[in-house]
């Protein structure tokens, strides 16, 4: 346990009601979506920036380690505090402080949830493209954290593109600005960028300039029934080479088809062995005619079924059997390893047979979807964890498929991170002197190890006690 | 002079053709755009990496200083060889390495000519956006280092943004990879974005992975004179509000167009007050309903003259009134002080009429054009250097300049970094503490301060002799 010192001085610091160390308390804050669970010993809610940065210094002063945290919606346990200390809650500052129309950007608190965000920006005729799966409770802070990606990406790229100016506090404790509110600036090192995907530990995220697009006038959502996977894989190629970027090309293999139909009964015929649901947006008339062109060029590779949406409600129907991917892999199978590599586009056909053979070696069922528009590939091993041995076995079938990646120019993580789960694996994709590189800009922002300790790379200088 | 015992080492890393200390060959290497020039003890012309690698630990093992050089181009000094030691020059780095169009990504070396990349990408159907004005001479890996911008950054976003992976030889010596050829890639710290603008001082660049688009379809230039710098600023916040985002927006003052009459004897009408020339591309009907609009949105606005392209020879009559502006300006007076200041777009009325009444105390002509779409203004305070006290009344006006583009919200740099002659003006932007955060990342990556010491930061842990 904490000193109750320390405890006495976080109340000082937040207020008595923004502090808990009941065990009920800490409970909730002890896991995130990968399922683990590490307790704290303490949780803290602060209000803003400068309650912060005393709980930094606090911190510094004691040698206790924050780990901070936003929705806790995160896949690689960004946000766990994998050794007790001080779990520091964001979700209190979730202020939209603007939304600048003339000037293109917005400027809000860590603890805004994306859609909500995404919402008050379309209020305004204005566009935020990133939209990971958990956009409906994942935090904006968390997602500038983990550099959160999602269908939308292949054309408009990642949260990090979005992302202009920060409010950082330091591992220090000092409160500074990064970036700024232009489209361009270059003047100092870019912590803007390199804070974006640094999973939280090398600055606790405080504020956010964004940049915003215009909202695209239109959008037409399209799906398309394969009989093969090499014809949905050579699709996406196809559409690339006739120059034309959709706003989304999400996968899906004969698997997560018919975990889907399984589930919920939805119209997909057995004869479809992949499906691809591809949107276009911008200007009506140029819209219309990608649409016409992306539909030609598909024809000639395996189409079992098109579907072309009409009217939003048409758009709504299609979207659903995508939404309907992880809730009917749940049903069908609760227990799964969610990685979420990435490999050149080209790469996908390739890669989606080295897992298939991966599968079969192992015996374990491994389905496969996600954003085959940039190569971004959500590869769930579906385990039964009450089969004995299977946790290891899947764990073998993940060295494989990470080495297979690797090999075809790709990387382990495309938006989800490293965190815990994928810190083993580092040195397979990162040769030593980058992670020197990256360890030696750690410890020198964060001499005592003491925000979010042990993430992204395994081992660490120090070490902390664990919580009770 | 450096120690002979060096010189002799550098030519067994290089070769001995490769190493010049002829003084002939030295001043050569001496000075860039800024028109400052310090004398280098020695020149080198590594191959490769490997070859780039053993210079450092032999820089770090003599404590000699190391200032990389691509073409030299820069407007700020960020490649001079302000301390002697080696200027080490990457141009014979100069391949393209390939360009993947399935993949939308290209990979080449750093010495390779800015505009040879672009036109080697529209060969091959593909689009390489960020276009310096530079591009004709300033080579990719100093386009990085300088996260170099462009009128189409407006649209397309700055270098920075096409950047996926670098190969890098740290300060240290060491050989690493960052980043990868994948659309996304979550794993580890961004190395790459941390690299592109830091100006040499992190790593020398000897690899580049670049992401590419396909190439639009058409484009349409538009001139369009109007009686008042209003007008012109209001023309650029209404083309925003409706909602066009165009591929460029540039923007000339009155005096500027003054300026390229008087040099030229181009056909631009007295009555004209300020220019905007606006491209927009893509799929060819919404370009021609985009320009439309546009046209249709600046009328009210105090148009004298309106100019569409309709042919490509049409679209360079337009654009060499663009660039004949540097030229015209050298011919009416040859020294001036070149800033790049950037303020949110809607602030660009108001920086102008800020930077007018600064001209008007210091009676020192100001021009002002450049990216008006991205509020990007290039600030050109006219002098002639042999009137006495006139460099010091400039500096004040820059200063002056500064302190409102600061106020307004806006950067000392858009594109042209800080090198040396912005580094005294660096605690006017950031505060301390981020400074101190940026020096302590520094500190750490190059503890014996040999790679390109003295840039961005004016004082420095560590000083060397100054060449002979």
């Amino acid at each position: 346990m904490l000193d109750a010192r320390v405890i006495t001085a976080l109340e000082e610091i937040v207020g008595l009601e923004q502090v808990t160390t009941q065990k009920a308390d800490r409970i909730c804050y002890s896991y995130d979506a990968t399922q683990q669970s590490f307790l704290p010993d303490v949780v803290v809610h602060p209000a803003n920036a400068q309650e912060i940065s005393k709980v930094m210094l606090l911190a510094n002063a004691e040698k206790v380690p924050v780990f901070p945290r936003g929705a806790g919606s995160g896949f690689t346990g960004g946000s766990l505090p994998t050794r007790g200390g001080i779990v520091l809650v964001t979700t209190r500052l979730d202020r939209i402080l603007r939304i600048d129309g003339d000037n293109l950007v917005a400027e809000v608190e860590p603890g805004v949830v994306t859609e909500q965000f995404q919402q008050a920006a379309e209020k305004a005729g204005l566009f935020y493209p990133p939209d990971p799966a958990s956009l409906k409770f994942s935090t904006l802070g968390g997602n500038v954290a983990e550099c959160a990606g999602g269908p939308r990406c292949v054309k408009y790229g990642v949260t990090k593109d979005y992302i202009l100016g920060l409010e950082v506090v330091t591992p220090q404790g000092d409160i500074i600005r990064t970036g700024g509110e232009t489209m361009k600036g270059v003047v100092g090192y870019d912590l803007t960028k390199l804070m974006c995907g640094s999973e939280g530990t090398l600055g606790i995220i405080t504020r956010i300039v964004i940049k915003l697009l215009p909202l695209p006038e239109a959008k037409k959502t399209m799906l398309v029934l394969f009989d093969s996977i090499d014809g949905a894989a050579q699709a996406v190629s196809e559409i690339t080479r006739a120059k034309i970027i959709p706003t989304t090309l999400e996968f899906m293999d004969a698997t997560t088809i018919d975990c889907v139909r399984k589930a919920t009964g939805l119209d997909l015929p057995e004869t479809a062995k992949a499906v691809l649901i591809i949107e276009v947006d911008g200007e009506q008339g140029m819209i219309e005619r990608q649409a016409q062109r992306i539909l030609e060029v598909v024809r000639p590779l395996g189409v079992v079924e098109t579907r072309v949406a009409d009217t939003a409600a048409e758009s709504e129907e299609i979207w659903k059997v995508r939404r309907l991917v992880s809730p009917s892999l749940r049903k069908v199978n609760p227990d799964k390893f969610n990685e979420d590599i990435c490999v050149p586009r080209s790469k996908v056909p390739e890669m989606i047979r080295r897992v298939e053979a991966i599968a079969e070696k192992y015996a374990i069922p491994i389905v496969n979807f996600g954003h085959a528009g940039d190569g971004n590939i959500h590869v769930n091993i579906m385990v039964d964890k009450k089969q004995p041995g299977i946790e290891e076995k899947a764990e073998a079938a993940i060295e494989e498929i990470f080495a297979a990646t690797l090999e075809l120019g790709g990387t382990m993580s495309g938006e989800h991170g490293v965190g815990i789960t994928k810190a083993p694996y580092i040195p397979m994709e990162l040769d030593p002197a980058a992670v020197a590189y990256m360890k030696a800009i750690k410890r020198t922002l964060d001499p005592n190890n003491v925000l979010n300790p042990g993430k992204i790379f395994l081992e660490d200088e120090k070490t902390f006690h664990r919580a009770s």
